[in-house]
């Protein structure tokens, strides 16, 4: 399930790295990281049950809006991410509580500056619908963030397993 | 957009009144209600933005399931109303969230014992898929619940506006 | 730190045996488990640094309240369990929130019904304050109904750890 | 109940027009608004009743931490404002929770950068326990820029009642 869940991503166009940058980028200024660890631990965040239903449901609805099997009027609202519309937020809040409350931080802050490839999803809206995709992105994101922050083993510089 | 809301919970078979039913049941113990003060703050409810955006979407994903447009494995996580996939609770939390506690409490009561209407709807699973909206349909009338427990105005027997 | 945790809510008069067979009643007819194994999870959820955390937290408020600590208005609200103070169910959310949506339903129902031990600490109130303890001793066995559901492998008939 | 709140916020150091500038700072370059808007945005926030006993009881915690009656080990992780302790978070979502995605996008924004008079809650903390204050002025703000994208009615340029 969770090849599957990857490979969705990748079909959407983010890659595994795409995401460990971010959390690179938002957490090498407070431990010793390397992307490889966030790699590691982004994986690990979508080895989570919940994440995938998240993760697979969001781009289901990205994918039905992009095609048009969806009625009006929210299918003008997901094409558009209506920024009213806040049912994107709430799959990716549903990502972040699992880990605690330094994900729920990190997901408003990597949101509103678009950190990394979110910049890209933001651009390429006209190709294809990322209304979903780019907050789960942040979500998974922030979530990893968080387990590194929680799991951190400063004397044997690595990550431990869940707390 | 309330009346589009309404019409289209209608169109998957439950009524308002089989919503306000739920809550009328609920909370005639605790005071001095009548079925249209019920439905009345149904329908306060389904005025709020966020709770329109989640019914839709749930009910949108009800309905790709149904039409087969949702790639597997998450169509038959769907179809089957798979007991981990949480996804519809996480739309129900998001209706919930806004009422306060009193929502969040009797959601898990009115979904567990099936009240009312949430009896038909769990038996017609073969006919349509009603994953989501059995518990849209719970959220509604917890937050409905919830909305007449903190604006009940005991001199005036009426409910007030949020306060 | 699980140990000072257990030691907390035992000083307030809950055993985990008490909370395990909350479990073990809402989940014995749905798995093949036994008390001992719903008394494992109970542990487990123990372990978790954010239910410590809101465990630790709402006790403090109990005793705060009980040694009248706190300032008016607040101070009767936590001693009335005021219905529509809802910061207790807030830090309960906080422990379901991590075990997924099985979890949240579950509180609802256990907290309306006030399953096993609740029933005492109900009745208890004018001996002291357990505004916080029942909805946190509540979302504890909600979690830890949610990890059995989620982690029970049924080949085996044992928990499987985090999935 | 509205005015005994404020009162509280504002002897911990916080008035309303501070937490209304972050609500200027945040949501000036969207709406034509002016400060005197946010203040009386931020009012309407703090007038919820939900609002109100989540930043009583985290006021509450601080004062309680400040004058040493909490026990060890959460007094430490109090005064400390120890990162992975999430119950602030925890309070904070709860009111922003209230208002819609957009509150929850801005929190974490808010939060992490600091905004306005957060720099100075952040710096006292020798003076007094500011664990608990940060977080509940960063989301009754987040609250508030939620409320405005929510209700500011473009063509007479003021902000509506709640929808």
């Amino acid at each position: 399930m969770k090849k599957h869940v990857i490979e969705m991503i990748k079909k959407r166009g983010v890659n595994m790295t795409d995401i460990a940058e971010i959390v690179f980028e938002m957490q090498k200024g407070y431990l010793p990281i390397t992307l490889e660890m966030c790699l590691e631990v982004v994986e690990s965040v979508l080895a989570k049950r919940e994440v995938q239903n998240a993760v697979m449901t969001g781009i289901a609805l990205d994918i039905a809006a992009e095609t048009r099997q969806i009625e009006e009027p929210l299918l003008s609202m997901l094409l558009a991410d209506e920024p009213l519309y806040g049912v994107d937020e709430i799959l990716a809040l549903s990502i972040t509580n699992i880990y605690g409350s330094i994900a729920f931080t990190n997901f408003g802050y990597i949101d509103k500056l678009k950190v990394g490839v979110l910049t890209k999803l933001n651009q390429h809206r006209d190709v294809q619908c990322n209304t979903f995709l780019d907050d789960l992105v942040a979500a998974v994101a922030s979530a990893a963030c968080s387990k590194l922050a929680h799991g951190f083993d400063k004397k044997n510089k690595k990550v431990q397993e869940d707390d």
